[in-house]
């Protein structure tokens, strides 16, 4: 089955904002086995979102279309959408009394504008939005099927995967095929070096398609398999995977939805063990990931964002001898913060990033991107110095993941220094 | 002039890689004053190149390419675009040497494959390329002009603005004209409420274009103006900008590339004044978001987050009998998390968030999205309370805008209970 994707808004075409529903989109239906026939932005405007969608249209089976639902005059897409296929408008009057309910319970002051909201095209179903006011909706015309869907990437990210997918599945997919997939999260490694690494695996020989996602600071591989039975797809599957996890076992971190503060969280959960975390250069990002776990509380003691020297001092002992003889960037520091927090908040572990994230505070000896990590559980302290190489937001980035994966790897007793 | 982006490669429709060059040429154009009509990406398909590149030229007088001209089969783009128009295929023998030059200097193996890089459209003109063997070219068809410049972003940044920008200017520009923009920053506010609030202004009238961007947790409200002076574009602006901010004021946050925490790290740096953050529902987000400024160390004194209540109790002084009377979500902690973290921290300042952010937690009395957020200056305590509506990330988000927004309330002078 081919799709055609189509975004709209003129934030889109000007370039001020980078259009990343259609490459996630595109994503996903190439991971059902589908293929993207085009994929299109248009401005707000009436003439060439109605000609945007007949080429699709004439290109695809399917089309996805995003952006232009809000209640404002400048959102036209449904107006656009209903007049390209010669449809009248018509308000759903379940929507509208979701939306003011929606409005009442937040206590938001109801304006008429935003009864737009409810208005669709004659025929169309509507797609509940869980996150946000705008309903997504849909339409068959000619044996063929258009998806609507509203421009926030959150929303997309639950409509399409959550809603989209599945109807579009069952209302057009006609071979029975299945399709298993497999993402691989690998981190502290290049693209280069996973693509050698994993050169002498003959994916095709396994019947199964590989994808590489470069991100940061993650580097996703994707394998895809499509067969008649769920058993096949799944058996080649796993056989992909064996080869692919033996060859990339240090650098993986987890496997399809799961993030790798998730893993963190869950492991501590399960093995009862409090946390404390000493952040210097990584400024509070290391807990921001961790308490976006639900649960979080059941592990994490504190945190403790040491920026000036007094708080060093005051909240985790670190010595003002230390802080002068070898500075609050340096491995003595590290190892006094992370065995500071764990004894000052009577946790079973303790975690300590200091470093130079810059632009500035560079030195020759230490120059900006000179991070120190440290762990310590109570016997024990393990601290390691990276060299990151990265403007200020990434090495705070890559901190906090690196310094996430030795807690993983201690708690899954893989460390070489635990 | 309307200018068609059209983007080529099976891994950009696939969504394996982000198309960058789209909304890098979007940006470029629309910067010259010129408007985008519409960008499209194809797999590398000629049937698809061709449908692709006579829709753009339908409404466009221009269209960019970018991808498709490696020397393996599967770079098409040259023979699809040639096929569209009816040009026949020439070999350029200057470039043809120009190429072989390369790789002799850099010693790599000559292959035949490599001769058809230097092969057009007849009639075309090429474009040279300064730091890939791929050369551009472009071509005049009835009055259009197409341009076609290969798909590695990095050359496309050298290639676009260098070559193709300036070509097209001297090839089809009739009008000089001069594009100003000001963007305004809102947050704390529906699009709709925008909307409506700036419905007695009539930006049409004031010769400037308005747009909505609206995002999570802020909107953003676009004004542009085209005209033939920088001065005239300036003057139109501006005092299109006046009646937007007058009636917005209380909204604003920000202008153009100014960030939030941006702005309160100037203020407190200005100000020469320090600030402690105790942070409990937003778990370091806020000390995340302001060291993500450069020189943060200069105001940030520390951050702590208090998870639990030994926490809350060791590093800001909130009482137990506060905690156990009034729990630790209430007014009461706030204040003595904000008061304590301030005192502790020998500080100007002390910023303080306690809610529940979900899913679980919420009470009858209190549930997900309850929020007290507090400031301390030493002789007043702030406390404030909200009731946000999201699922746990967005309530983190909004809670440390929120908070940051009174900080930069209380900066700037303009907070009604400072």
């Amino acid at each position: 089955m081919k799709v055609g994707i189509l975004t709209i808004g003129n934030e889109l075409i000007s370039g001020k904002t980078q259009d990343i529903n259609s490459s996630y989109i595109a994503r996903l239906v190439t991971a059902k086995g589908w293929q993207v026939a085009v994929t299109m932005s248009v401005p707000d405007d009436e003439n060439a979102i109605g000609g945007a969608l007949s080429y699709c249209m004439s290109l695809a089976e399917a089309v996805i279309v995003t952006g232009g639902l809000g209640p404002t005059a400048d959102d036209i897409t449904t107006e656009a959408i209903a007049r390209a296929c010669g449809l009248k408008l018509v308000t759903d009057e379940i929507v509208l009394a979701n939306i003011k309910e929606r409005f009442e319970k937040y206590q938001i002051r109801w304006t008429d504008n935003n009864a737009k909201q409810a208005v669709f095209p004659e025929g169309a179903e509507t797609i509940r939005n869980v996150i946000g006011t705008a309903w997504g909706y849909f339409l068959k015309r000619d044996g063929k099927i258009i998806f609507v869907v509203p421009g926030v990437p959150a929303e997309v990210q639950r409509m399409v995967p959550e809603s989209v997918l599945p109807i579009l599945r069952r209302e057009l997919e006609t071979s029975a095929s299945y399709i298993e997939s497999r993402t691989i999260k690998l981190s502290g490694i290049t693209e280069a070096r996973v693509d050698q690494i994993l050169a002498d695996v003959n994916f095709e020989a396994l019947g199964v398609d590989v994808g590489f996602y470069p991100g940061f600071p993650e580097i996703q591989v994707v394998l895809t398999a499509r067969y008649s039975t769920e058993q096949e797809a799944k058996a080649r599957i796993n056989t992909a995977e064996k080869h692919a996890s033996e060859r990339l076992q240090q650098y993986i971190f987890a496997y399809d939805q799961d993030t790798l503060e998730g893993i963190v969280a869950r492991l501590l959960t399960e093995k009862k063990l409090t946390l404390a975390v000493a952040e210097s250069c990584t400024g509070g990002l290391i807990t921001d990931r961790l308490t976006d776990i639900p649960g979080s509380s059941a592990f994490l003691e504190r945190g403790v964002i040491a920026y000036s020297n007094k708080s060093k001092t005051d909240l985790l002992g670190v010595s003002e001898d230390v802080l002068r003889d070898y500075g609050a960037v340096s491995e003595q520091a590290a190892i006094l913060m992370a065995e500071g927090v764990r004894s000052f908040g009577g946790c079973d572990l303790g975690l300590a990033t200091t470093g130079i994230a810059g632009p500035a505070g560079g030195t020759e000896e230490k120059p900006v991107g000179t991070v120190f990590i440290a762990l310590a559980d109570g016997r024990k302290t393990i601290c390691r110095h990276y060299s990151f190489r990265w403007e200020r937001r990434r090495n705070k980035t890559i901190t906090s993941q690196t310094a996430l994966m030795m807690l993983k790897r201690y708690l899954r007793g893989e460390s070489k220094h635990g």
